[in-house]
Order: C-alpha cells, then structure tokens, then sequence
C-alpha cells in the first residue's frame, strides 16, 4: 500500500521526521507549516515507493543546509526551493521526475513535500541516510557512488552557485565556504540520478516511518503511554528494530557553540533518581554519541534521539534547554548505514569520536 | 598601430605588468614563464586594439584569484585556465571571441595572452582597471554595469563552481570564500559581455602602457638611468600621465598577515639621508597608501608602486624584504577609474582608509 500524505496527517509526519533527526535536519515545526500552506494551495503530492521508481527515471533531491540555530531565525520564502531545484534542471538539461529527499530528518523532509505540492512531482519514500547528519558526504547515496554533485546552493536573495567537484567531500568543503559566506540557511538541490541507481542507494521507507513514528506518539499520548507507544512501533520497523531507552533525567549542563558551520556542543543529564546517574550527549548538528556514567551506549550511525519523557515530543538540538526532562532513545541504524563503507564515511571516527563503532544491540538491553 | 606581442618582447611586458600591478596581480616571474611557454607552443596571440573590438563581439576574461603569497607556492598547470575559460563558455552557451585582461597588473596580465596563444583567440589592449585591485568588484566594468557574473572558479584539482549573483560585491565574497576553501589559488573566467559594453567600460591601451614601461626601464638601465627613463615614459602617456617620486629610502619594517583571502600588511621606510624622513605604505595584496611624515602623498585608486632604487625594478608586496633600497613612485590613475562612481566601489573608504582620496597632482610636486 502507498503512503498518502495529507494535511491532517502533516503534524504526526513532522513529528516523527523530527524523532528521526537525532537532534538535527531544522526545526519541524516551521517545515511543516510551510508544506500545510503548499498541500493548501496546490494539493497533496504523490509518494512514490522506492520499489516503483523506473529504472529511467531521472531523480533528484532538494535540503535545507546550514546551521539548525539559524534556520529559526531566518524563514522561508518558497520560491528559492523550486529556484533552486530548476536551476539544477537547467544545468543537467533535463526535467526531474521525481523527487528523493536527501535526509528524512526535521525539515529536510518537508521541504521535498512541499516541493512536490508546488511542482506536481512525486516524492519517493525513502532517503539517503534514514537520519539526519551534519554534512554532504554523510549519506548511503555517496556510500554508494551516487554523486551530490552537480549541486546548486542559494541564498535568500536567489544568488547561487553551481558546484562541480571530484569528490562528495570536497562538495561539502565548498558548499559550506559559501553557506557561511551566505548566512548559513541556504538551500540546494543536488544527487541527479537515475532511478536504477537510487533504488540500490537510498534507504528506503523513511517517510512511512517517519509518518508511523508521528502516530505512534499521538496515539500513545492518548492512551497515556506515548513513550512505550513510540518504543513499540519502532520495534516493528525493519530499519530502525532495536529501540531502546538508554537515560531518564534531565539536562543540567549545556554547551554549544556555533562555528565552523555547524551548531555544536555537548548536553548533560543527571537521573532523576537512582542510578545510572548521569550522562553526555555530544551533537554536532545531530546527537553523536551518548554516554551514561562514562560508559558508551550509543553512537553513530546509530540514532540518538532526545524526547521529552512524558509527552515524547522530539527535541531538536537547538531546543535544548537546562531543567529539561527527557529520555534518551537509541535505535539500530538500517543495515545499509552500517556497512565498512558506510562506517568509514560517517562513523565515529568521521566525527572525531574516540569510541568505534559498536551496534546497539550488542551494548546491553534495557528498556 | 597594433601592438604586437613576441616571445622576446615578453619580459619587459612582464616587468611594466608587474609595476602597474603596484605590489599585486601576482608574480610576473612565473607569469612570464608560463607563456613564454605557450608562445614557444603555440605562436603569438593577435591583440586587438579596444577602438577595433566590434560591438556585437562576445568577450570574456580570466585571471588568477586569491594572494600573491600562495601563487609563487602553488604554480600553474595551463589546462586549468583553458578549462576555467571552457566552462564559461559552455554555461553561457556561447564561444568568446576576444580575451579582455581583467587587470593588467602583475600576472593576471600574462594569463589572458597564454590562452591567447593556446586557444589562437586575440587579446583586447585593454583591461578592467589600468593597475591591480584584491576584490572582484573594484574595477571599471563592474562600475560600468558590466557583471562579473556568471563566473567560473576553478582549482588546481579541476573541482570547479559557477557563481551567478545579485551583484559584484557579493560575487566577490562567495568566490572569495571558494578560494579560501580551495587554498588561496584559483582562476576564474567572468566578464562575459559584447563588445559594445567593454568599450565604454574598460581601460584602453594598458597592454601597450605595460610594455611600454618595462621597455623604459631597459633601456635607462643600459643608459644608466631606468627611474628617470620610467617617469619620462608615464609622463609621456595618456592614462598615467602624472608620475612623480614619492620617497627615496630604504625599508625598516614589515607587517603582513595572509588572512581572510588577502595578503595585508604594511611597509616602513626610512629616508637613506636627510628630509623626508620616514614613510608608510598600507597594502591589501596592492598598496592603498604612502604616507610620508605622516602626510598622505597618494592613495588609491591613483597607483603606489616600490621599485629598486637603482634598477627600478618592480617589487611585489610579497618580495618586500627588510632592507630593499627603493623608491616609492605615485602614478595619476586614468580618469574612468576617478570618477564618482569609481571612488565609490575603490577609492579609500572600501578600503577603510580614513583620509578622502585626494589626486596626486594636487598633493605638490616632487620628481
């Protein structure tokens, strides 16, 4: 059965693209305010499952990229989406037919819905990570020799550039010199491929998980239990199968900084009793490793994902607040997200870390 | 009659380039060499005179970016430049039938006449300021309404973007932050525009001024008096035509940090014997201001340029060494690059100059 996408069920998908942002992929709440007004004025755009794509079908991909911190501060206008998504068209010399999004974290996966209302594009239900992560490269499409680029980056005053590169790292190098230089909220539109190559890259299912996860929460505050509602339906998902909660307690340091393109910092959590007593999440972006009592529990590509412990609302990084009480999640990554390739393109050491690698699964169950 | 370029004559057009490049545009050495090289492979480049471009004729430019301290570290390859030049022509889907030198100061004089050569295209005696300038829209075309954009950058890799902009200002900052990321030295193609608009923007004449210098030069070494030989010739021309020895001296100081994409500094002399006694030159990749007891003799846009005091010999900013002998010339820019208009875009104020720009004619003589 394919995934309808409608109005009524925008906030639960938001929702849950926000869960699966692991802290980062901007504010959900904004990105579905603008995807209600487009499905408003211009209908509901068709999800196509990433088993239907044709092999010829020309695909590509439209993200917000930048610094999360900023994306609040520095709104929309709709018309440099699809500027920017053209313009890549006119670059390649042919029409998209569909389009993948790039990450299915936060607005990241609003924005090729809303895209798709205003162009009557199709959007694929999938994506190139089943998260949200922090730079180009970081993705199973560049895992899988599906290049970024040619990629088209835009400010709000519609100056953009075109990026050619022999690697989807030095993509990233460029494209985050002129994301400074422009402010730090640009959008770009990027991956041109076919249908073929997609289909063996992209992760698919994201937006049907994405929208379960959303209705998991709402059904679960309703019957008093979100958090064990959430758990639950995760647990059902082929991607995402081991999930599990890793700290209950709230935020009692916090720091962040915003430099080098990124909005970084660390988060830590005292229990609210007992034991473990305490813990530290790093984020760059997104949340990276958690730590509870200097013990690893999680790390990437495994997903973090910070909640609020009675509502389960997702709370993205830049939400964070001291005196917060929340529950640390960690899901299993899918399987194509943790491959050698894919580990040496975004695992720890990607991002500096110390610790390697361990799936979730193998580092203790609790629940 | 038409200037030509030879393979013999090359030296003395390096030497004069690299003085109107008054400390900038880069290494004439290594420019000389390369297309020396070219005109070896590929014969001489036709220049054409700006009076005979036709109106309906595409032209376009290409020079090095970045700062002169990275350029004598990073040399060229040659197919870069031809493949920067290429790009622009596929993205503006027309070939370019004249080569405009963007600035004639320093190399970026010498890259037009090697792809001149390589690609058996005429090179325009002409360029877009008379002199060098570190930012992209400090020259004649920009403030004619001539665009910078769309404009190629291009590293020694081939990773390559297209910047299309709102405005030359901001075309400089996006490009500036690409080459930073791509470390300081990169080519770029840009200008595309008809004939028409190049001959009422750009400056006439500089290639056959360039040469003209280093000509004097040569010949007053072998009569025993190249500084007098160099101010006989510019008084001599029509768009340098106040020339006059600021300061005599030798250097005491030297600051220069290579930051945020420039090579800045500042340059202190000492009078040799007797009254001035000391003197300053600010510097941003080109010097803006010579300041002689601490009273502005010549700033910007009018052109700074150090030479040897015997040989007259240019000398870079990146070539300042603690020591030199020099004398320090004062030159009248052309009157397109003094205008309202002009003094807006580069005159000392876009340079953080605290005094107004006063015409060097009007500063008192000496010579």
């Amino acid at each position: 059965m394919t995934l309808e996408i409608t109005f009524e069920s925008l906030p639960d998908l938001a929702r849950g693209a926000a869960f699966l942002g692991t802290g980062g992929g901007g504010d959900p709440y904004i990105g579905r305010l603008y995807t209600q007004e487009a499905i408003r004025r211009y209908g509901t755009p068709r999800v196509l499952a990433l088993e239907d794509v044709g092999d010829d079908m020309f695909v590509g991909s439209v993200a917000g990229f930048g610094a999360p911190t900023v994306q609040v501060e520095k709104l929309i206008r709709g018309d440099e989406v699809e500027f920017t998504f053209r313009r890549l068209e006119s670059y390649v010399g042919r029409r998209i037919e569909a389009i993948l999004p790039a990450e299915i974290g936060g607005s990241n996966s609003m924005l090729p819905l809303m895209l798709g209302a205003r162009l009557g594009l199709p959007v694929i239900d999938a994506d190139g990570m089943g998260r949200a992560f922090p730079e180009l490269q970081m993705n199973s499409l560049s895992v899988h020799g599906v290049r970024v680029t040619p990629l088209v980056v835009t400010d709000e005053h519609l100056n953009c550039a075109i990026i050619e590169t022999g690697d989807d790292r030095t993509a990233e190098q460029l494209t985050r010199a002129l994301a400074i230089q422009m402010g730090l909220r640009v959008f770009i539109a990027c991956f041109p491929s076919t249908g073929k190559r997609i289909k063996e890259a992209a992760i698919g299912g994201t937006l049907t998980v994405a929208l379960g996860v959303g209705r998991a929460i709402s059904q679960g505050r309703r019957a008093g239990n979100p958090v064990e509602s959430l758990l639950d339906y995760l647990s059902g998902t082929q991607q995402f199968r081991h999930a599990r909660v890793l700290f209950d307690g709230k935020i009692v340091d916090l720091e962040r900084t915003t430099s080098a393109g990124f909005a970084a910092g660390t988060c830590r959590l005292e229990s609210l009793e007992g034991s473990p007593s305490c813990a530290e999440i790093v984020f760059q972006n997104e949340n990276l490793v958690v730590r509870v009592d200097g013990e690893m529990r999680a790390i990437v590509p495994d997903l973090i994902c910070i909640i609020d412990r009675e509502s389960a609302e997702p709370i993205p990084t830049q939400a964070l607040r001291y005196g917060q009480r929340v529950k640390v999640l960690g899901l299993s990554a899918p399987a194509k997200m943790r491959t050698p390739a894919a580990l040496d393109c975004f695992g720890p050491a990607a991002f500096r870390l110390p610790e390697p690698f361990v799936p979730i699964e193998a580092l203790g169950v609790r629940r």
